[in-house]
């Protein structure tokens, strides 16, 4: 099953079952977060399959694809997480996950144009991100693996000059509308428990590739973790970490330029696919 | 002008003007933040005082107290700010804000007993923290002065072990229910321009003491940083650093012990008085 959030005009979205490319079926809920709080979503979901008349499918438009959870009360990331891109930078494995925090405002849809304002060092950060489908308090790998609903595709396109301006990342990591995330979220049976490349383009050009059998820390263990000291719920979203590959790690390195579109890709999933806007603030930082 | 989130039933809270000690008027909002969305909430809090009957006052007992905005959509907060404490830990200024973020579950109420989960370091900061009262999208100092609603106390109790796992202190600093925020709002005219001394105790004993007026950025100075990157919107709340004398830098180093009060307080404001309970966790970090 993949479920989308529609725009189904100004700022209002609605939760929608794939029922073929770029076919919808709408769902009773504004969003998919939405839907999702609904413990019977997944019945939900099928009892529309089932019943919907052939004239209820959309047809929707790159354009109509909103962020995924736009009203996601947590967004919370995982940094530095791929083995193999770890030890290529001569570094350990960590004990523990490093994790930062976004809003649901950083949030864009598949296809939307990334507006940045004021940044020289934009750079991208292909990523499989976990959707929440259950409450996780202090829960087991085991809790947290039966309450993930499904899986989706980010890109944690992050400013390098502002995330490194001081050694907490947040204000580099949480502009406004620069995190698309999306088409989909696929459950768990589509994508093999998640077991998936992820590929990362810049203007075509393969610039990521990575495999989350290679994630330090999985999506049930990351969950697991997070939910020791905050309340995970449904809706909410935990992205997993980028391989190795991002612009800043290059040498020299390489930053978006306007005009440059991001194409951040997971079988199984889809494909979100951005033009990145660069523009220079009317005020003084 | 004085408001809180009181608790009116189980998980019920409105917002109430104070008219005394202990003593409020019930506003028609769920919460403080719910009120700020209404531009004209200064007239309706004005005009509830103006018609209520004596009858309407309600007296609320400590347990009363909500967080003052339990509903937050950003909670952002400003580390390494007050300049004292900069030079006499042998640093230099900061060029820039150093900036994290926490969710409305992190919040507590003025009174409420903070319970930690699992951390053997836990940790006090006292700080004044802003009430935003308008939108600010890339807003210079006098626009971001204009939309301060007011000010309240809070305590950015932090567990040290978990802060200190990763260079990301946003585990440490996100355990739910574990920052005490409140008694009310105050608005800028009863503090003064938050021109104010923040003070914190443990178990009745002064930790910590810090002006306002040696903030390296102050509020109208974040407000403005903070929305060069995020959108600030009526309701959020950004906590503005602590001052010296946290438990982490002394010698040795002094962490809360199961049982422990700590007090915070703010003249004009208020005071915060939550004990402080450490829990083992059931499970293995």
């Amino acid at each position: 099953m993949k479920l989308a959030t529609l725009r189904t005009g100004a700022q209002t979205t609605t939760a929608a079952l794939a029922v073929g490319p770029d076919a919808y079926l709408p769902l009773p809920a504004g969003d998919v977060g939405a839907l999702l709080r609904d413990p019977a979503w997944r019945e939900v979901a099928r009892e529309t399959a089932a019943r919907a008349a052939r004239s209820a499918v959309v047809q929707a438009a790159a354009g109509d694809l909103a962020p995924l959870l736009p009203q996601a009360g947590k967004v919370i990331c995982c940094g530095l997480n791929y083995a193999d891109h770890i030890r290529e930078m001569g570094r350990e494995l960590p004990e523990y996950p490093t994790l930062f925090a976004k809003f649901a405002d950083t949030l864009a849809g598949a296809a939307d144009e990334v507006v940045v304002h004021g940044s020289e060092r934009v750079d991208w950060e292909a990523e499989l991100a976990v959707v929440v489908g259950g409450t996780l308090t202090r829960a087991d790998e085991a809790e947290a693996a039966a309450a993930i609903a499904g899986y989706t595709v980010a890109n944690d396109v992050s400013m390098r000059d502002w995330q490194n301006r001081t050694l907490q990342w947040f204000q580099g990591k949480a502009f406004d509308a620069t995190t698309p995330v999306g088409p989909v979220m696929a459950t768990p049976d589509e994508v093999g428990g998640a077991n998936v490349e992820v590929r990362g383009y810049v203007n075509g050009e393969l610039v990521q590739r990575g495999h989350t059998s290679t994630l330090v820390f999985g999506p049930a263990r990351l969950l697991a973790y997070i939910s020791r000291f905050t309340t995970l719920r449904p809706g909410d979203l935990v992205l997993t970490g980028t391989p190795g590959g991002v612009g800043m790690g290059m040498t020299p390195p390489r930053f978006l330029a306007d005009g440059d579109v991001i194409t951040t890709e997971i079988d199984g999933i889809g494909r979100l696919e951005n033009r990145v806007s660069i523009r220079q603030p009317a005020l003084q930082d």
